[in-house]
């Protein structure tokens, strides 16, 4: 029996989850799922968006399976209140320093991205983002009188960006084995002509790529690849990062598709335990309606069984009924287009089901 | 008398170069212009990128005309000679805060976009990035043992962003300004969501905002303007941000437009002396070729004739003949396409002297 912490969180969150929980009851396979609140509703009830009672839950399980955090009411509070406090406190908590995102163009829905369809049609970028380090958890960080710089005395904030030589490693290791696995060619991306951080991340990279002989690696300045991914973005196959500069990409590529209604993701630490969340927010905008579109979860949870709880047989039988729902022409509001029927979030989860 | 710093560097650099001062000639004005090197290229003639002789020209012009630097050979250099050091170098003894970068997609060119015609026809987004703070030129920085995070007693690499409070509010102010002559909209850019950094620009912002009720502000969150400007590009209209996102989006809208030969821009001090430099690089690959197109850096001598030398007239007689070129159908071989005459970097420059 292998445990499953299952947050829903807030906005379109529980919706979406709740279709992802039918696909995996549907499976029949031996899970135990426990619920918990995260995020903005967690606030509400414990107030903080990740109570003890959470993490706790989500340390105990195989894996963890995640809506989405956030909504308008929050944003007055302070920052180590905001429900997107959660996803970070669980992301070191965990130790989930590879993060797993696939920017894929589905065939079905080439039409619905913003750029020409030759340049997207069969996109399948995997961008690997570290997860745990750089300017999201440097220390020190804060405000401070500026002892030098432009405006001495003035007052400053300050952030730190770092990383040593371990946590580029692992993550090295990581993205060179996912190479491995697909295409064999890696870029790198950094801004090793500014930043003493990226010089050592590069550094690092070059190293560890001596055992990886078999993988193409090459390294792109983290201004040209946000411009190479709208140019030509066929061109990449496997791409790792930095935290900061992942987050920024990660959403660029994922939006080059159109759809990101159907992108999941995978946030994995040293041991394939993992967190599985949709690439999209909260979207508190459409949330209760109804309308949501649930694959992106439902895909997530599909990595959740391949890559945490040894279950590819599974796995695939999600993806393909995946695919047979758009096949059939089944589509949510985001992704609806002319000559396509509109489901609902429900009839899209039972449409899975049913395929299933 | 103005005197102008021209600068020409290295790839295409000296080629562009050649047609934007055939231009300026051509206008008649009265120009001192003062040539030297700066690069790789003052790198091999005198050893430093940013050679004192070269410095002290930018100083004490009126306004800087730069070109592109960097070429593969200067790789291998440890960063303090690297070409872009010249440029970073530059900014900061010129104080150069404010950086200008219009994304204007041409009428005639929208199909050399990535993006769907009509997602882009008409696109002009102005950016404003801060260029002499942020985690560019924040110290401290280097390697050291890290004390504490994820690996301590391990070797680590350290940046440090920063922005002091007087430096928010001066770019801030110019932002401002400059969504007043236009739309009236301004989009704050940063990732108050996690930095320090990031939430005193933001308040900060908000503050200076009270002098410019007139203006309509939002704020994003860097990741999600990313996403956005794939997706709508339109919705923006003037948007300001820190140094290193500023770096990003800046490219990536750029890119969104197809045609970045066409793409100037300006980094302005306080009293509006400014350097201008085409968007894009020094592409090495075609240098020499003469295919080079010139127009970004002949609009990039437009941008200097207006903003730093108070030539608004002649400014728009260069503007009105690049137009008019594009009308008769000359075309670059980066903006080349079927039905147009592809012309040679020499025969646009001359077309745009012949239109002047
Ligand atoms: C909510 C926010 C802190 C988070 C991040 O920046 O990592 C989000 O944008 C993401 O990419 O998961
Ligand atoms: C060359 C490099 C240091 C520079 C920067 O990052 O600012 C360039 O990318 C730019 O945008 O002008």
């Amino acid at each position: 029996m292998k445990k499953i912490a299952v947050l829903p969180g807030d906005g379109i969150g529980p919706e979406i989850m709740a279709e992802a929980v039918k696909v995996l009851n549907a499976l029949d396979l031996p899970l135990q799922l426990d619920w918990a609140d995260v995020g903005g509703k967690a606030y509400d009830t414990s107030g903080h968006p990740l109570p003890p009672a959470t993490l706790k839950l989500a340390q105990e399980a195989d894996a963890v399976l995640f809506g989405a955090v956030g909504d308008w009411k929050y944003d007055k509070l302070e920052r180590s209140l905001r429900p997107e406090q959660a996803i970070l406190g669980l992301r070191k908590a965990l130790g989930l320093f590879a993060n797993f995102r696939p920017a894929i163009c589905y065939e079905q829905l080439t039409h619905a991205s913003s750029l020409k369809p030759e340049l997207v049609a069969g996109l399948d970028i995997l961008l690997i983002r570290e997860l745990t380090g750089d300017i999201y958890f440097g220390q020190p960080r804060g405000r401070r009188t500026a002892v030098d710089g432009h405006f001495p005395g003035a007052d400053e904030a300050f952030d730190t960006m770092r990383y040593s030589r371990p946590e580029i490693e692992r993550i090295a290791h990581v993205a060179f084995q996912a190479a491995r696995k697909r295409s064999k060619r890696l870029t790198s991306v950094d801004k090793a002509n500014v930043l003493e951080t990226s010089q050592f991340w590069k550094d690092i990279v070059i190293e560890v790529h001596a055992q990886y002989p078999d993988v193409e690696l090459d390294h792109m300045y983290v201004d040209n690849a946000a411009m190479q991914l709208v140019k030509a973005p066929k061109k990449f196959d496997v791409v790792v990062t930095g935290n900061m500069f992942g987050d920024i990409l990660s959403d660029e590529a994922a939006m080059l598709t159109g759809s990101i209604g159907m992108l999941p993701s995978a946030s994995l630490d040293a041991n394939n335990k993992g967190l599985y969340e949709p690439s999209h927010g909260s979207a508190p905008d459409i949330a209760g309606k109804g309308i949501a579109n649930p694959l992106a979860t439902i895909l997530s949870a599909a990595m959740m069984l391949k890559f945490s709880l040894n279950q590819a047989d599974a796995a695939a039988r999600i993806e393909q009924a995946v695919q047979s729902v758009l096949a059939q022409g089944l589509r949510t509001a985001d992704i609806w287009s002319e000559g396509t029927s509109k489901v609902s979030t429900i009839e899209m989860g039972d449409a899975v089901v049913k395929a299933i």
